[in-house]
């Protein structure tokens, strides 16, 4: 009997409440909890075949986690909610002995920061009450990672150079609509860019590194270094990494929507006080654009998601590809979801199922390529999340 | 002894308070009103050497505008507060007896509307009670129609064909930021256009007629047919008409940003329920823009506004072309304002100047081209806007 519950009931609450719910032999009893009752009644009702359970909480609050850790008495969260709320989140678990798992980092409201430290510091907290914290089980951060520790136990003897490639060549149909929660979605992408290169990080401006690569299946589409949050944990855990970056792809479209976003002030996170309460303009942005889960229906085009590698194998220069590639259309025919959703709930299900089942279990925290890839390898396929690799092809990067 | 009443504290209310008290003679007893006391505060600030009364008022309220009329007993209330309240400062004036005049016609909140109709409605009411009503005297409408009636009356027999053109060559030094109340002008800027061709209204996309046209001293900028609501009264008041169109200039980037601002959703009038609060996006982005009356300081560049404007005179075809330059810094050295509220601001004081000298004195409700335009052309130079013309020169319109 394994019972979990997850927080959160956007676009990615969905996919995970789905797809734990179809797997009835490691998830004995689901409950999906959020502040909105009414948005996991609606998730409930798409599962036809088994009964989950909803409730109202406010994860900001550590009381209300408490007293429904407290009723619920979940062996693990999945914590699908937004990245401010890692903390209290953790907190409760420590206070009622329940182990956790998350897709994003935490981040304070009132700055856009994007750093493990946080969270890295409940380490000692965790290993005390011989609780697992599992950061990061998303698709980047998540799958992305595993991919490199992955590559790093089976196809060489020192990474040096990763990259990791990101690609969303799908049509929604909307003149601008970001993917995730458009607020944690345009901090992280109007920050300065970032990647680590000897030793040390070397910032950039905003898309200031820029090049086309050719992603599987669709071909070449302008991409961006950008700074991502596993990249932190990454050089920490693969010392031999010369150089470690991150690469998005953004359309023309895309960039000017978010530059004039950018110049009208409604990117910024400081509150002004209009009509007597205090609004973030970047976060009343969110209830003026589309909702990333009204995206799904219609959604064409196809994601690729992927890390390229290159290091030393039994003392030869070696690259090794390895990818994803996610059709919007087969996630919404899955769980009506669209795509970003569905390869960040999929990771996040199948890490819970890694712990439920033993695998993925060592009381501290931990980001998850400090887990053994292998059994996670093996399972995402059938899952919905195949994955291909390339040995010795053209990463096309410059070393 | 001429009491003079002035509602509104924004960039034009700035430039209509310091002309008012530049004239003793005329204006004898100036008061400025708005919401926020502090902004008339700051404006009587600037106004060295006189004393005007400053006061709170909401001008959406016809009782506390008539409480207030009542105290300071004006002989003429010069609106330029927001257009939304022409009708409660229009009622408020009949109550207590009071002559009007304003620079934008009334709009509803809830609608992109722009017609005169409201407050031509109220024509027999001023005509009873023996006041003044004088709609539209600011440049545009104000000056326009002042022109095309010297036109009509000094350079042509009929008028055949009026297209007024309105650019504006400055650069602010920001991204983005609108010349006015952003709330008023992208609300009129983003409308579908409109224009007058035989006998009636010929609807276009917004945007759809595009020509690039010289203007004096400036040279060739992109033009677009908007609908502006001058053309409205225009077409009545010289009905010899056979086409009346209204051309604004508008930059590239300007137009990315307008696109964006409406492909966000925060172009939108459809309040939304946020934080417990009604709250309208497009009246929110008001909060994030650039105030139009900071735009001042460094304003380069200059305006250039006028009517082109064929006809028949004598038997024989005549085209005239009347317009006014002005350069933001011409207007920042005079009242410390940018050249769009000057060249608003200081046709309404001259316009409150003629009525008060007993020129444009007749009960009802009027547009400016109604009254007789040569006292105002007389002394328009000599208050900062100076005119030219050019008589059977290239107008660059097809006709």
């Amino acid at each position: 009997m394994s019972r979990v519950l997850i927080i959160g009931a956007g676009g990615v609450g969905s996919v995970v409440a789905q797809k734990c719910a179809a797997s009835p032999e490691v998830f004995s009893e689901i409950m999906l909890a959020s502040r909105t009752k009414s948005k996991c009644d609606a998730i409930a009702a798409l599962i036809k075949d088994r009964n989950i359970q909803t409730a109202q909480v406010d994860a900001d609050s550590v009381p209300e986690l408490v007293a429904l850790f407290n009723e619920f008495k979940p062996e693990l969260v999945i914590n699908v909610a937004l990245p401010y709320q890692d903390l209290t989140i953790m907190d409760a678990c420590l206070e009622t002995g329940v182990n956790y798992l998350d897709t994003a980092n935490y981040e304070p409201k009132d700055e856009a920061k994007f750093e493990y430290s946080w969270q890295w510091a409940y380490q000692d907290k965790f290993k005390e009450k011989g609780l697992t914290a599992i950061l990061g089980c998303g698709f980047d951060p998540g799958v992305t990672s595993i991919y490199t520790a992955y590559a790093a136990k089976h196809h060489f003897d020192e990474i040096h150079y990763l990259d990791i490639v990101d690609c969303n060549a799908g049509d929604h149909g909307k003149a601008f609509a970001t993917n995730f929660n458009p607020e944690i979605n345009i901090r992280e992408v109007i920050q300065k860019g970032r990647y680590w290169e000897n030793g040390q990080w070397v910032e950039t401006e905003p898309h200031e590194i820029k090049q086309a690569l050719n992603y599987p299946n669709i071909g070449p589409k302008n991409s961006y270094v950008i700074y991502h949050e596993e990249l932190e944990s990454l050089v920490k855990n693969f010392p031999t990494l010369k150089r470690a970056r991150f690469w998005m792809t953004f359309g023309d479209e895309y960039l000017t929507h978010l530059r004039v976003i950018q110049n009208i002030g409604m990117a910024s996170i400081e509150p002004i006080m209009y009509k007597g309460v205090e609004i973030v303009p970047l976060q009343f942005l969110k209830e003026t654009l589309p909702k990333p889960e009204e995206l799904a229906d219609g959604y064409t085009g196809e994601t690729s998601i992927g890390c390229r590698i290159k290091g030393i194998k039994d003392g030869k220069e070696k690259t090794y590809y390895v990818w994803n590639n996610c059709k919007h259309q087969d996630a919404f025919d899955d769980v009506s979801s669209q795509g970003v959703s569905y390869t960040t709930g999929v990771p996040a299900m199948l890490g819970a199922m890694m712990f439920l089942t033993g695998k993925w279990k060592k009381p501290g925290v931990y980001n998850v390529e400090e887990f053994n890839p292998d059994p996670f390898m093996e399972l995402i396929g059938q899952y919905g999340l195949p994955w291909q690799e390339e040995i010795n092809g053209n990463l096309e990067m410059k070393y």
